[in-house]
């Protein structure tokens, strides 16, 4: 889907095969870093930074900054500094955060009620638009402004209402199932809590597993390492 | 910190230092994986799984998995396969596992309380032992068979009870007096849920930041690349 602007045409078709060619999966990688010291540097009113600068906050250096923001264009400009606004916009972008993608939360359980509160979305770009869960006693409710909705009407909204994104905060065992429903609807992307390992049901859709446990272990480990050193 | 076995040391030390020089870090990262698959295929009562059996389940190269497990040992025996509770036991060893950690949960709102609830610290060897928090509505209750604490305790209870690991699911605002509080208590190690980044408070301290937006927006962004392609 490439978006040809009526005037910008051409020169925003070649901006984006640059990018295209030019940002590697590394910094990619990255970029989400980027976007979140940028994003709280905007709200505090910061305009421009310089590599120096972002570089003390951020612990990396003056010259990997240089490196990965020079990636996808070069927004710095020398004793000048990077234009904050300018280059969180372009992140994002290159980040689809403004993409205008819908997404559910299913399981209105603890883990889904503390997702439904953070800012974590509306600052990614991404609109909570609903809940689902099967507990009679919360179905019907609202959390955070969300109305929660039973899990069997899960299929008709999603596809009523163009969501992309669901949120998987359900048992592991009712986890099937649920992700079976989503991609019924249209959904392409899940965002899975569930705590077991769930490969992309079709290949058009897109999987993000977060396992808690593995970052747990990594801190027990370098824990131990640190005792014995 | 060298256990020697009375009787088995010299092989405990050198199994030890052969641990210590052949197993890279990009192997560290993958075993909570392998731990995790192990762990599982235990609970249903596997007890010996071929490389190729397990490269099917975990979705790797048999021979990335040969590669990974014979880095710190070679358990595999040709033929007839790896045995589950052996190779978990050894690796669980290797991460930590079983070093008798206790954590505390500063912040008992509904992401402190999804911790609480879950089987990951257990299931890690890590003992949950208190929870913590500022709201006198919530002070003196108990939640997933934890006692929750006022703040004001948390420094006095860590250093009499020993405990290694603070769980941080508080506000951004608060999370670095807390984290004093906790060092200066000889808490080692901070997982960190205050969606901030934490820099280690001292050079003994071990810090793993959880930062769940990062992996919202590596979703939006390969939705957005999937759409594109």
């Amino acid at each position: 889907m490439e978006r040809i602007d009526k005037v910008h045409g051409t020169f925003e078709k070649r901006i984006t095969d640059a990018q295209k060619t030019t940002v590697s999966a590394a910094v990619i990688r990255r970029l989400p870093r980027y976007h979140r010291y940028l994003g709280d540097l905007l709200r505090e009113g910061t305009l421009r930074i310089s590599s120096a600068a972002l570089s003390k906050l951020m612990n990396v250096t003056a010259s990997q900054i240089r490196q990965d923001l020079n990636c996808f264009g070069g927004f710095g400009q020398q004793g000048y500094g990077y234009n904050v606004k300018y280059l969180y916009g372009k992140i994002s972008e290159l980040l689809g955060v403004n993409e205008g993608f819908r997404a559910v939360i299913v399981g209105a359980g603890n883990l889904g009620k503390a997702l439904a509160a953070t800012h974590m979305f509306e600052r990614r770009g991404v609109e909570r638009i609903a809940m689902f869960d099967v507990d009679e006693s919360v179905v019907g409710t609202r959390i955070c402004d969300l109305d929660v909705y039973h899990v069997d009407e899960l299929r008709d909204f999603c596809q009523k209402n163009g969501v992309s994104i669901g949120v998987l905060t359900v048992p592991k065992e009712a986890a099937e199932e649920v992700v079976a429903t989503l991609v019924e609807a249209g959904v392409k992307g899940i965002w899975n809590f569930a705590n077991m390992e769930l490969k992309p049901p079709s290949p058009d859709v897109i999987v993000e597993n977060i396992h808690l446990g593995d970052s747990l272990m990594k801190l027990c480990y370098e824990l131990k390492t640190s005792a014995e050193g």
